[in-house]
């Protein structure tokens, strides 16, 4: 049969991995695709950078949107990452060309997504972005196609490793946040400026791209709540121990009677769940369906051959004429409700204070929750340092955020309490 | 769009299920699939069985092959069981029709799972067999579309409720193997007739399944090494606990450098390993892929619900025109070589003697080992009791089963020694 010709955007490690794997496994990837796949063009930055592989007989662009024209090229693979700019351009120019998109850009897809899959469909053809999420493990496929007879009630995931080796470590070795990003930064496992792993952003992405496959809804990334993990504190991680529990960033897209809730923040973690013992820089996703039952997904999520490895499993699905909705269903037909505001989340709150430990303190801290219809589940105070600083934990029932952030607000006010009070939500899965 | 019309052949629980998934999420299945997917007939031994769905409308066949000739069937999905008999024939006349075949049954395929491949290209059309493994884990897709990129050099499951329950239960409530079966069967999680699962056939039909996917191999049931769970015993998981493993059934195919070794046996699994932690009914499969990394899957292996959820994930691709290679590759380009005997494989043990506590049995069983060629990792006795019975543990390092073997022969005729020792291997995984 006629073989798939490629073209890939972009050359740095996962461009280059993608075409190591296919260079590697050219037999075996024929045999399950039915026909071989061929790299025939590339486009990137520097033509003389050593990438450990061998540019020769492949086309060179200078332009990377050449490739979506180059009559050489079936399907375009886009590895430059960004949500505009070339990336974008580049993505367009592709479907309109009516050849398939296969993309690790998460930031692309949860911006773009939306008009993205008109187009593909417009055009009849598709967008492949298993790379975009959770790297080597096919949570895509599983959600698109696994699982599409389910009514899809919750998502929960580790979608950052560089969050999750940053949690790891600090607890690991009791060490704070600032130390042990810097060490990350050394090894390579964060980038100079942390900001898009630390802060939630990346994390969101990838949840907003999960939710809108998971529940048939238009992207819509700006409606997502986001926090990231600058504030968790060695203090944080060894309560969280002793109340049973492990701090993750997680991603959350969960269906209610209010609305589908999607957010991005860290979260308490029962000791006992698959999610809580994921460690370093290891992706996962629980997902729920309603006759599924729960279902879990662990790998790596970055890296060249997790990455290459998802891309090309997309490439594969391409030349074996595999072409499924963009979003797992018409692009008009999904539903553009945005995202349940945080006020309106309900859940149990993990809450501590740094109090001045006095008589007292207790009483006005007790009274504010009440006054906000907050009930506890439990609370711990170590030691006693009397006129001192000393930590205090609260976990509440089930409260609804608005109620929380109330509560919080009046008891940060209160002279006793020394610092801005920590809230971690607390999620069952 | 024209409906996907759908026939059922076997209306216990799974089929029921499937009739009643269909029906409560007719309208997401029907974006999804880009057409309405609806069950047109049915067949089954009893017609007035109360099922809990209605029959009303549906063409009832007294002969489930008429519906592989039944005009108003474009699929049939194949819910009888049985590797032979009616399951055989219909999944015959079904492919031979031209339609696409779904089906759970593991027993079919790992026994004819070949042929049917054959019949299904010469035909031009697709076996979907995603409730045939794991329920409602998309294991299958997993395989062969999400990790096709991939050398898979592992593949590590546990794959059968029943003993997963079974060892779960031991090990929570300190009991034995009969007491907890006993228990099992009351609450309908074993079988009246328990050996299909017990002694490993169910779990090794997977691993068959499972092994001619990942490795590209002609299917070859007969092939494997299997045992089963009745020689577990509580002595046995207490220890294993103190050497820092739980004792899983698992379903191993690993490509070693004599060939690929495929086996189902009760085997130590470090506990800090995903597998050792999925306890009580659930399945899961580990996944090593050369790109990706470590796959690691986990959900519902049974019953109503997951396995229909499977089935119709299968309907929904074959409503969308997805079409993969059986096996993941051509029929005829598959590997015939069967597994590697038992005897070649490589491995650490744990070993479990009950000996007569007296000097020089330890001297004896040392020097039998050493005469094998077999060294230690560890050892453990609990207790003294001057010429009664003690267990006696010992971990070996890596070793050849056949030096195992010929040295546990030896060791069982000592006269000291009063019990068949048991041997478990251990995997690291």
């Amino acid at each position: 049969m006629t073989a798939l010709r490629i073209g890939i955007a972009g050359l740095g490690t996962v461009g280059a991995g993608v075409v190591k794997l296919l260079r590697a496994q050219v037999h075996a990837i024929a045999a399950r695709a039915g026909r071989p796949l061929i790299v025939t063009a590339v486009s990137a930055r520097d033509r003389t950078r050593e990438r450990g592989i061998s540019l020769e007989g492949l086309i060179w662009h200078d332009d990377p949107l050449a490739l979506a024209a180059d009559p050489n090229v079936d399907v375009v693979v886009e590895l430059i990452g960004g949500a505009e700019g070339m990336a974008k351009t580049l993505a367009e120019a592709t479907l309109a060309a009516g050849k398939p998109l296969v993309t690790a850009n998460k930031a692309l897809l949860a911006t773009h997504g939306a008009a993205l899959a008109r187009a593909a469909e417009a055009a009849g053809t598709s967008i492949g972005y298993e790379a975009a999420v959770a790297g080597g493990i096919p949570v895509i496929k599983a959600l698109r196609e696994g699982l599409a007879a389910n009514r899809v009630d919750r998502v929960a995931g580790i979608l950052n490793g560089t969050c999750n080796y940053v949690l790891t470590t600090m607890r690991e070795e009791g060490r704070g946040f600032a130390d042990v990003l810097a060490d990350a930064q050394t090894l390579g496992y964060a980038e100079a400026d942390p900001s898009f792993d630390i802060d939630g952003v990346d994390a969101a992405h990838k949840l907003a791209i999960l939710a809108s496959l998971a529940f048939g809804r238009r992207i819509a990334f700006s409606s997502l709540h986001v926090e990231g993990i600058r504030n968790i504190t060695p203090l944080d991680i060894t309560f969280a121990q002793e109340f049973g529990y492990r701090i993750k960033l997680l991603g959350i897209a969960a269906r209610t009677e209010d609305g589908i809730s999607m957010r991005v923040h860290p979260a308490m973690v029962p000791l006992n769940t698959p999610l809580a013992n994921v460690e370093g820089v290891f992706n996962a996703v629980s997902l729920e369906g309603d006759f599924s039952g729960p279902v879990f997904l662990q790998g790596r999520g970055a890296g060249e051959g997790p990455t290459a490895s998802a891309v090309v499993a997309d490439l594969i699905d391409v030349a074996r004429g595999v072409r499924i909705p963009v979003w797992g269903m018409a692009a008009t037909a999904l539903d553009p409700a945005p995202a349940l505001p945080i006020a309106q989340h309900e859940g149990a709150y993990f809450l501590r204070l740094m109090v001045v430990d006095q008589p007292g303190v207790l009483a006005d801290v007790m009274a504010i929750l009440r006054d906000h219809g907050i009930s506890l589940a439990s609370m711990a105070q170590h030691g006693r340092r009397p006129g001192e600083a000393v930590p205090i934990v609260l976990v509440t029932h089930e409260t609804r955020e608005a109620a929380v952030s109330g509560a919080l607000a009046q008891i940060g006010a209160l002279e006793s309490v020394l610092e801005p009070p920590a809230l971690i939500r607390i999620e069952p899965q």
